[in-house]
């Protein structure tokens, strides 16, 4: 494809997308396609001679789009928001259109340079302290991830220098609770501290962590020989957003000398708003930070902030400095091939830098605000209605429901409330997440997509009563 | 920004981009800026209030650009070709403008099935059996450590479901060559192993594993009480394209019960061409390979395609099953979540989608078979001049070249060899990568950008002698 090729094939894929922006709300929001059935569409082997732009785009109409999930919905209510703001989606274009790769400062400095000061931008607006420095991966899976790794090297001094974590004399431990992330658990895992070294800490009535049950898991740890290394700490779990009290954790983390990991992958974006600064107060106190601006923020996937205190600690712990990466620059330059586990980079920091130009800070505080207060609307009409329960505090911008019509209780309940969401969800009106609170189904309303305005939680609520009938 | 907004900004977009790549020829191939150059003209705060496209777009042209290194210059030789076609840059914007998240196949069943459909694609397009099945991950860094994860679970019998590697009784012990790729001793170090218990197998002269030194190695370590877990060999090492040995490896492998990792994520492309597969033999025997499309495939960065033979064994080490992730299709689809590390995914599979059928299996193919002819015309060129040395065979598309002035060697040599490639580069005419060889500095000039005919390397080998004049 040619440079004029593309112009007039890439106005046609702009106008395409410009209408399934503009029509997203007239789509289904769960896609329809059954098991298997894209596969079958499509042909089995490679074609040999090349197709016309044209003959992928109708397969695109045809076979795609009806396995398509609408996230941009405004009545998308699933997982958490990912709305993918438009100016952010051209950030993201420009960066593939460029299609420079991040190794080495030198393999194009403005990839390196304006992620420095986008993710410091980042930095500021969410209060926190110059004492963070951010760099931008792709999942918090990848940061939690990270930061597990760098508790492990701190608290071995650098066992990955020697034997390993394999010839540790002592296990190390690492506590979270049962609300954190899966992703928490499975970074533990991987990490190589084994589920057996993994401790949940027990959580309150409001699904948060309980600080002095941590230090006493931690002091039946020391007992028996084995060395507590990481804690993890939630702000705004994914359930229901629930709060860790950071700064009772951090007290604990430093008398212990224990690394204090925060994911507010999802919540962060609302640290934007200094009124919900309260909810992560002692986040100073913690070792590293996650905050996902492709959440809630509007940045389009994926673009997750990872902040780390001691980033001398990290690159010493992800630095690999083969001959073909060294260059002339080196010492006077970031080369965040360091500061996480792949080598080659994304210009990543273009859909964050035209998010963040194009709304203006003020311009993402007033959406985040309407979509709490979205949040609270949604929680009175369900609080106030007979038969509908509130399960979980609403503090941010989930809120999580069940339906528990007279004399139906355990796995009965469990079976209608599935079967209600589903319902929902097959209707292509709207969608949302069902989830386990306490061993019983119960359902999230996410909310916080772009195209998301009271009018949308109205429907929202007359089609959960509808469909939850009994 | 309005869908009607985007649709004037991207179009907008979508030209200058077109000027870009119709332009490439006539930049500087490696950025002049200087550190913190650009990082300097950057506000040192966030916008509060909205800023208009045009001001972000007059910024890139005025600030960022100067820090662009223009990796589709047809005399782009560093690192390694990545073009970024652009069909398939088209389908990674339709990727980012449908915003869609892969977290269960629920959430966009198309982005799994396509993925599904493609990884198959290449795997055909190989010659590989049918017994393998793909995933796409973001890079070879992140593919090396899924792989050497795979073989410490293998070898511990699911070490991270009891006490993790840290209680695992002997240490287990990770094999590859001084020229395998760095990422692969970053990944053995995160993964736990441990320096101590990773061995540099050395090479024969060909910069080739030697496979009866990796079965010495092995005894020794067996004898010595340790667990040989995994060997990494390279199909087409970054510093010279060696081709280590699959066959013999893997003969050793099975006697000794190790996984056997194949990295040929740049060299991969090639075996779309029967007449390379040579250069692979034996690759059918090994646990995990991985090719990089968005090598000199010509994918847009990033897309890694990561195979595996025992898919069911990935997915026990990598799955996470919480009720938020359930779904009633469970069971019936693959949920890719469980193939790799991130639980979010893009929608990567479009950008390799519309390559191959825009390009067409033989539109690719003639294009490596032309970037292969230019790498065995540049050797000619190179081994007939007198003072200039070929230092490695040329199997692939690099060609490793040094000028040898009478009287020349050791460091001196190497400080020549470094201030001449340090000219050409900063002429901003070609770049190419200077690495160490064998403990000497030498010149790899990486071939295989789309626009590089001919003439581009009559133009290179013409500066390299100008540069290098003594």
């Amino acid at each position: 494809m040619t440079p004029d090729e593309f112009r007039k094939a890439g106005h046609r894929l702009i106008d395409w997308i410009a209408d399934y922006r503009a029509t997203v709300a007239s789509r289904p929001v769960m896609a329809r396609a059954e098991p298997g059935e894209i596969k079958a569409k499509l042909p089995a082997s490679p074609p040999q001679a090349a197709e016309s732009f044209e003959a992928i785009m109708d397969d695109v109409d045809r076979i795609v789009m009806p396995g398509i999930t609408t996230w941009q919905h405004p009545r998308f209510f699933g997982y958490f928001p990912s709305n993918g703001l438009l100016a952010s989606v051209l950030g993201d274009y420009l960066s593939t259109g460029l299609g420079v790769i991040g190794l080495t400062w030198q393999s194009s400095p403005a990839l390196t340079e304006v992620e420095e000061v986008t993710t410091d931008w980042m930095r500021q607006m969410l209060g926190l302290s110059d004492a963070w420095s951010g760099v931008i991966n792709d999942t918090a899976s990848t940061g939690s991830l990270v930061a597990l790794l760098c508790a492990r090297e701190r608290a071995t001094d650098y066992s990955l220098a020697r034997g390993g974590l394999q010839a540790e004399p002592q296990p190390l431990v690492v506590y979270t609770s049962a609300h954190s992330h899966s992703s928490v658990e499975k970074a533990a895992l991987l990490a190589g501290f084994g589920k057996a070294h993994v401790r949940i800490v027990p959580h309150d009535t409001e699904f948060a962590m309980r600080p002095e049950s941590l230090d006493a898991m931690i002091a039946d740890d020391l007992a028996a020989g084995r060395r507590p290394c990481a804690v993890v700490a939630t702000t705004g779990t994914t359930t229901c957003t629930a709060l860790d009290p950071l700064e009772a954790i951090a007290r604990v983390a430093k008398n212990r000398n224990l690394w204090m990991h925060v994911d507010a992958a999802m919540a962060g974006s609302a640290m934007i708003l200094p009124e919900c600064r309260w909810m992560w107060a002692g986040v100073e106190e913690a070792d590293s930070l996650i905050v996902n601006p492709h959440k809630w923020l509007g940045a389009v996937f994926d673009c997750s902030v990872y902040f780390v205190r001691d980033a001398e600690h990290l690159v010493r712990v992800m630095s690999t400095t083969p001959s073909y990466l060294k260059t002339a620059a080196d010492g006077r330059v970031k080369n965040y091939r360091d500061w996480g586990l792949p080598l080659g980079r994304r210009f990543r920091a273009l859909k964050l830098w035209f998010l963040i130009r194009e709304q203006g800070v003020a311009g993402l505080q007033a959406r985040i605000r309407r979509d709490l207060a979205n949040a609270k609307w949604l929680e009175e009409q369900v609080a106030a209605t007979p038969g509908w329960r509130v399960v979980a505090p609403v503090r941010l911008q989930t809120v999580c429901v069940r339906h528990e019509p007279a004399g139906l209780t355990g796995e009965a309940l469990d079976r209608y409330t599935l079967e209600w969401a589903a319902r929902l969800n097959q209707s292509g009106e709207a969608y949302v997440t069902p989830a386990l609170l306490d061993g019983r189904w119960m359902v999230r309303v996410s909310i916080g997509a772009e195209l998301t305005e009271r009018m949308h939680l109205e429907q929202l609520w007359s089609l959960m009563q509808q469909d939850a009938v009994r």
